[in-house]
């Protein structure tokens, strides 16, 4: 059993970068890992600039009424130069013209019977977005490996970046183990249950921006899992199984994944829930094996196959920001030889509130869930009001 | 101009919720909202079973060696009852036979000799998870109007909605207005830049779980304008005009708007940046007028437009968390007068850092940002340490 650090440090260890790119449409590349870096082709604002509806003019003559010379609305030429005791009305992001230096927004413009214009305000300002002042031709405000949000896509579409080059996503085999298990569509008969973890899986793997590969459940035979786990990883780049990773008599899967050349590097890990978590890797393939309760495939793969798959895809953040907040209940816990996850609620005050749990089955408990906490082994108890680790989900 | 939180006050009391809903594969559910309550049909755990790999026996007989009378792996059935003495060996997942109360879990028993086995743990555990602990037939885990995420995909899953129905989702018409636009396969040529804003709303409507529906960019004439708007209106639910919505003269899209039906209920926030913000309803439609910077679009985004989406689509959860969170340095602004809101990184100590920002145009420093913080009204400073709400991105 090694510590949660260690085994994420072995995964990232062991991950190759997939080679390989494609591009597609600007809006195509939402959470796609960009390929290239994003290097300026203009500067931004490519002109001067005013930021505000007004007029354009000097500072020095701000303490005058101004003459209006023209009207520049955005995407127009001023056609003359501002000289002493002159302005032009200029609108938001229209070019600045030669000899002004300072726009009198129009709320604090006033605007007398002779048509003249007078700073009407406190302390002027200068209203004026300087050329290149936000990025410069060869700036690179994009790396490549960003994992590609909303805000990105509006940075590529300025610098033209119009079908940008994205990393190959990886292929992801699910295969589910385990005879108690039936499908989402048949009603389980004595002693068997619904499979939730695969499709879970499904979802997990399409969160994080790979592309799964659905086996369907894998029964409990040593032939049929051999076959099943041979045909993923001629397939694909990694295969996540769950359920058949713990010490029951049926549980040969890492025999099998070890006559398959996968060389195991670690089968548990000092959590709970999640503890026989198995990790392999057959030459740039990863094999995680998952526990079988959902819970706890559901934790490991937030912790250890996410992150996996996002650094097979370069993305230069694979780690999910967790927060530490405040504790609205004190807690405890009986036993402490591992790292404690479960999931909590934030509260309108922003304060983490515990939810019944019952254990790694329980997937109901992460229906309201808002994150899971976790509680460092060896701690069994915190006050309410101290602080917590809680990774949104 | 009215606070933000009378401006996200109106657009809740303005959005009306779509009827119609589709049924869906389970993994085409995620992102969606779902359209009915999920009710169980099932007692989960089914049946008695044991929560580890070990020997199901009576309690009262964990300080005897006790004989193994059969093996139940997950998906058995127990052929004979734990009678005085004898136990079973069950895999994690098995049905408890009958008469036995507890698991003597693999790694607390030591087989003897005689192929007996013996307690040799601590504390006992009962380690059975009983019938229906988790959930009953009846019990409704996940209520209608929940965004669906993976952890519930493996409740619909575990509960046999294979093929769940999903709210519809809302049609949002994207018009970028302004002459000054370029779009972003073009070089910009003097006095025009890109349109990055409508990218970025597109963008900004999938990650919402809606349907962008990009119009291009709308030339500055009243009558081209007119136009756009009307058929945007007819075609969508939602109608996002970005630019056009401030005091210029060639702004005339509040007026068009009015002629088209459209009745404004805002039409500035205090906030910065964000403030020329419009928003107006058209029967059951929602019009929205976000400023034409393209971090102000952004924001007004996040704060109005996708509440009001996740709203239509009957979420019961429409409006993101905010964690409040110790500033890693000093903060301090110059003016107070709006709620201000600026991109912040989150450090590894759990910090908010500032970075550098030049307002409402630089979307450049969206491209690292964790998050937007928000300062109050009326608050110019706040010290290193303080507690700041932050918004993830």
């Amino acid at each position: 059993m090694i510590f949660l650090e260690e085994a994420i440090s072995i995964v990232r260890q062991n991950v190759t970068v997939l080679t390989g790119e494609e591009q597609v449409n600007l809006s195509q590349s939402l959470n796609r890992v960009l390929a290239h870096d994003v290097v300026s082709d203009i500067n931004m604002p490519p002109f001067r600039k005013t930021a505000v509806d007004g007029y354009a003019c000097r500072a020095v003559d701000m303490d005058k009424s101004l003459r209006v010379i023209e009207v520049i609305a955005a995407g127009d030429m001023p056609g003359q130069p501002i000289t002493q005791g002159t302005c032009s009305k200029v609108m938001t992001g229209a070019p600045i013209p030669d000899g002004a230096d300072s726009v009198i927004p129009v709320e604090e413009a006033l605007i007398l019977p002779d048509g003249t214009v007078r700073f009407t305000g406190g302390k002027p300002k200068s209203n004026v977005c300087e050329l290149g002042e936000d990025i410069r031709v060869g700036d690179t405000p994009l790396r490549k490996g960003t994992f590609i949000k909303p805000q990105h896509i509006a940075i590529m579409a300025a610098l033209g970046y119009h079908s940008p080059a994205v990393m190959v996503r990886p292929k992801v085999a699910i295969l589910p183990t385990g005879d108690e298990l039936v499908e989402p569509n048949e009603m389980p008969g004595v002693g068997k249950i619904r499979n939730s973890n695969g499709h879970q899986l499904v979802a997990q793997v399409i969160s994080a921006g790979a592309v799964p590969v659905y086996h369907g459940i894998v029964a409990d035979s040593q032939e049929v899992t051999e076959m099943a786990i041979r045909r993923a990883l001629h397939e694909c780049d990694v295969v996540v199984l769950t359920g058949g990773v713990s010490m029951g008599d049926y549980d040969y899967v890492p025999k099998i994944m070890e006559k398959l050349g996968v060389k195991i590097l670690f089968d548990a890990i000092a959590v709970q829930p999640g503890k026989p978590t198995t990790f392999g890797v057959a030459g740039s393939k990863l094999v995680f094996g998952l526990p079988g309760n959902p819970v706890s495939s559901f934790i490991q793969f937030e912790l250890m196959v996410k992150p996996a798959l996002l650094m097979m895809m370069g993305c230069i953040e694979p780690y999910a920001i967790s927060y530490r907040l405040p504790l609205a209940t004190d807690y405890s816990r009986k036993r402490a030889e591992r790292l404690g996850l479960f999931p909590v609620v934030i509260n309108t005050n922003g304060e983490v509130e515990l939810i019944e749990y019952h254990g790694s089955a329980h997937i109901f408990a992460l229906a309201k869930a808002h994150g899971i906490a976790s509680v460092a082994l060896g701690v069994k108890q915190l006050k309410k009001g101290e602080l917590i680790d809680v990774r949104p989900i």
